[in-house]
């Protein structure tokens, strides 16, 4: 029992003790392959960052081992990702000039408390908050800040300095400092740029042409960005272009992650409480969409409070360890799986490959030009840019398309922050206020059967004595007036009603304002001299007014059917006409 | 039509036309009723707003005139109200020191601010906002915003000087200053508070068996305050009180109200617009529920828009007149209605009689001492405590509870803004956290019929390998990785399932996230070898889902009703054991 609630909270112990040598070589496979991925990948997502390049080496290593004990998936690679590290940039921008020790410091103390509140939704099972973000407010999200990161490299494929947090002011100080463009950056950048485009669309259907196993030149054209560091790296060196003013990586500590501290302070604290929950949810969402997709496809299970807690030691990891603010990658893990991670522990053996790299190989990218990492950010996010969505929620729901493009202007003109913030409050406002007003149909009776249909969409029985009235939404706050509102204005208007009946069918829940909205409902009707009928109440529903007064004090009557009702209330000539 | 289309916002023109004499003795007669009930509730509320008492006449003169033009109601009084005079003084008190000339423009500026709220919020048709604050959340911002009024006057009562927004705070202030009691206030206010509690319980029984006709003793008992005003301002002015250290209101200006300019300063705006949307989202909450419970009483129709039109119009003459925000108040109205008012003319005789007494009776309430009205508010707000509503919450609905609990708590211990926002908030959030995890049955065939039911509750056939899944709730963004989670925990741990069915005959909407979850549904069940269908999908749904590629991509079928799906798939020997 007590083996049984260490194994849900510490999955390793779980599939670790079934681990053998098939699995063991997969895993070893595929770590290798990621490492290699993930050395320019890191670098450059630190720079996104505004952080030291190793940093982002650093946030590869101790999560991953974290998260290998304490996930879920068995494929899934945690690490800086694109879009939380653009967040980062934005959040610590606030509070601290970049390249400062405050910066530095402001990272570690934002990759602590996400941690920590990954850890504690995970622990109070809170993992359904992420569901506030719906699918198009990611998708939105995700493409306005592929477009937004993008813009952020810019500076760097041309050498100049130029900053901002929205498209409007990088594209103004890019305008500015256009004519201080470096040449030689330039064309390093543009080269780096077609390069790893060609890599992506050209290289592997030319691989597969010479006859190489599709595997093998899939895993190939993965490592286009270590080709594209190596031979700009060289050229650097060679042509010694760091005094033309490339600018270059340089001097990267040689050594294993050192132990770091967030800062605790209070002040600090308060002002990235805010960044660090929306960090901790658009992490969270990523990484569990990339877990769950690879999960299903070999039937495997993700717990998402489990993934919660996972996550949530891997960025407090990441605190301690000189790193900033992780997540499961989308691409590093479907490769880790495309290269046959069987088991979390291929993580665990790329973060030593990661190690051996941040100890041994820190001097080989001293030459690396700025402008690579920048071309590497931008080939891999314009991938993440994708408008169709747009065109697929107007096509289907308005609501969904007004909160897409609410997101994507909103990350555009306003940053990362604002943007998802306005597209989850646009996103409930607008569910709400669907909600807020049901479909409401009249019905009557079908003739020659037992059903019941809207009056303005079908030819059906009605009595003039009758009003039935079918809602088609469950009950509550949002929309007992707008019931009580649409009955009065029925009865006032209307014709000599005797009898009013409500069919429930699509009530799901009565919530106590609309129990008190259909108690004043009964009570009006009464003062008017009009009985109040129920129809269809679905049985959880009458369970909740079993345990009221309100059954006692309805007028009329419930009926288990329509049908029911109908026979009951109708004229007997009016009846005698639908038989 | 233009005409039609004006009657729509301009009501009067609609009324006005077929006024005649008999509407205008019974509008008089409740006009001379409501004018004597108001003069000290007036000059009470702005006391509890931290106003001069003036400010409380004036905010009923122009402001019922403007509601008499653009209101729907027809026996609804505007001015002052106990919670709204108290939300005032914690939205002002925040910005201004009481009594400051700051303090009284800051007044202004918020009636102007709520006024232009509220007629923007109608002219756009958004009353549906309202809506969003619970019946339960409404019932405990009430009782605790009542506390928190009748806490606030006790000072008045012992004569001390006392502060604090919260419970705890004025009740330390009030244990602090309690030694400074001065024993003659204290004697004129708790024999005005004892007063007039036995005007509101024993009075109308004494007239009564006195031989008065029911409506006359009503009216009298009404008129209390009027009484415990005269007597004590007669004492205090024969005895020479004041000069006692008791509180006189002191020299009130004689006049009609002036004109006045709320300011334009962008801070200050700044600073009122949250309370400023707060008040006016109760004021009309609060007005609204009154206008249509008088409404229904003589089938008359509020048009909640138009509603907010008139409220606004009020406000914005409030702030040019020297008032502080207004809204439809309880009492007031209830009087008017059973005093007689016809039609909104009797507002405007109100606001005759009360520009009248600011003219010409002001003199008369010199002597008048601060801890009389403190008693009329004391004994008019405890009317509206009612804890019931925890108890009716309990036992119907634990989330309601919830959201009641906390409104109160937090009313009470942070004050009424962080209150009343905590109650919406709670409550909207309990709400989606309801509907994001719907209730899933799984059903089978009820034995000798086409219905099927839930197979933890009903004797049910099924098919090990037909999963028939009955959802509870319209698909959204929020629960639609819920359904996913189910389904694929269902099929992964289950047993030999070939086909999967979506019962939908409880889903009223499928948002683009459900869809695309429906979408990735379908995918991941064809990977594993089972085939999706749905049944009983509504029309509107139907409509919609035609609209995309899902019908197209779906590996099974949509049939009409459930029990078409089980004859269709499932096998044979279980077919005849459900004949």
């Amino acid at each position: 029992m007590t083996f049984k609630l260490l194994t849900r909270y510490v999955p390793i112990l779980q599939w670790g003790r079934t681990y053998d040598r098939q699995a063991f070589s997969g895993d070893l496979l595929a770590a290798v392959i990621v490492t290699i991925m993930l050395i320019p990948q890191s670098l450059a997502y630190a720079l996104l960052a505004g952080l030291p390049p190793e940093a982002g080496l650093y946030a590869s290593i101790a999560p991953i081992i974290l998260y290998a004990i304490f996930g879920t998936s068995r494929a899934l690679a945690v690490g800086p990702v694109a879009v939380v590290s653009l967040m980062t940039a934005a959040a610590i921008g606030n509070v601290a000039e970049q390249g400062s020790m405050g910066y530095m410091v402001a990272a570690l103390t934002l990759a602590g408390l996400s941690g920590v509140m990954l850890l504690g939704l995970g622990l109070l099972r809170l993992g359904f908050l992420a569901n506030f973000l719906s699918h198009p407010v990611i998708a939105g999200f995700i493409t306005a800040s592929g477009i937004l990161i993008a813009a952020s490299q810019i500076k760097h494929v041309l050498g100049v300095g130029a900053d901002g947090g929205t498209l409007p002011e990088l594209l103004f100080s890019l305008a500015v400092h256009l004519g201080e463009t470096n040449p030689i950056t330039l064309a390093i950048g543009v080269g780096a740029v077609a390069f790893l485009f060609w890599v992506r669309k050209g290289l592997k259907p030319l691989l597969l042409s010479l006859g190489l196993a599709p595997r093998l030149a899939e895993m190939l054209t993965k490592a286009g960005p270590v080709a594209a560091v190596m031979v700009s790296t060289a050229l650097v060196w060679a042509l010694g272009l760091d005094s033309a003013g490339v600018k270059i990586v340089g001097a990267v500590p040689q050594g294993l992650p050192p132990l770091t501290l967030p800062s605790f302070s209070p002040d600090l604290i308060r002002l990235l409480l805010l960044p660090a929950l929306l960090i901790s949810i658009i992490g969270f969402v990523e990484s569990i969409s990339v877990a769950q997709t690879l999960a299903a496809k070999k039937r495997q299970r993700i717990d998402p409070d489990q993934e919660l807690i996972g996550l949530g030691a891997a960025n407090i990891a990441a605190s301690f360890t000189g790193g900033y603010p992780v997540t499961g990658g989308f691409a590093r893990s479907v490769v880790n799986f495309d290269a046959g991670a069987e088991t979390a522990a291929a993580g665990a053996f790329t973060a030593i490959g990661l190690a051996i790299a941040a100890l041994a190989l820190t001097p080989l990218i001293y030459y690396l030009p700025v402008a690579t990492l920048s071309a590497t950010i931008i080939v891999a996010v314009l991938s993440l840019v994708d408008f169709s969505i747009l065109r697929r929620s107007w096509s289907y729901s308005k609501p969904d398309f007004m909160a897409v493009a609410a997101t994507i202007l909103f990350t555009l003109g306003m940053g990362v922050e604002v943007g998802v913030s306005a597209g989850v409050v646009l996103s409930v406002g607008l569910h709400l206020f669907r909600t807020s007003r049901p479909h409401i149909a009249e019905v009557g009776l079908v003739p020659g059967t037992q059903h019941f249909r809207n009056i303005n969409r079908h030819k059906v029985l009605t009595d003039p004595g009758l009003l039935t009235i079918r809602i088609d939404e469950s009950l509550y706050f949002a929309n007992a007036r707008f019931l009580e509102d649409y009955i009065y204005d029925r009865v006032v208007s209307g014709c000599p009603i005797r009898d009013v009946v409500l069919m429930c069918s699509a009530i799901n829940e009565i919530d106590l304002s609309a129990l008190e909205s259909l108690e004043a409902i009964n009570h009006r009707l009464l003062e008017m001299g009009i009985t109040l009928h129920l129809s269809e109440v679905k049985g959880p529903v009458m369970d909740g007014l079993k345990k009221t007064h309100f059954l006692d004090a309805l007028s009329g009557e419930v009926f288990l059917s329509q049908y029911d009702a109908w026979v009951r209330l109708t004229r007997q000539e009016a009846r005698a006409e639908a038989v």
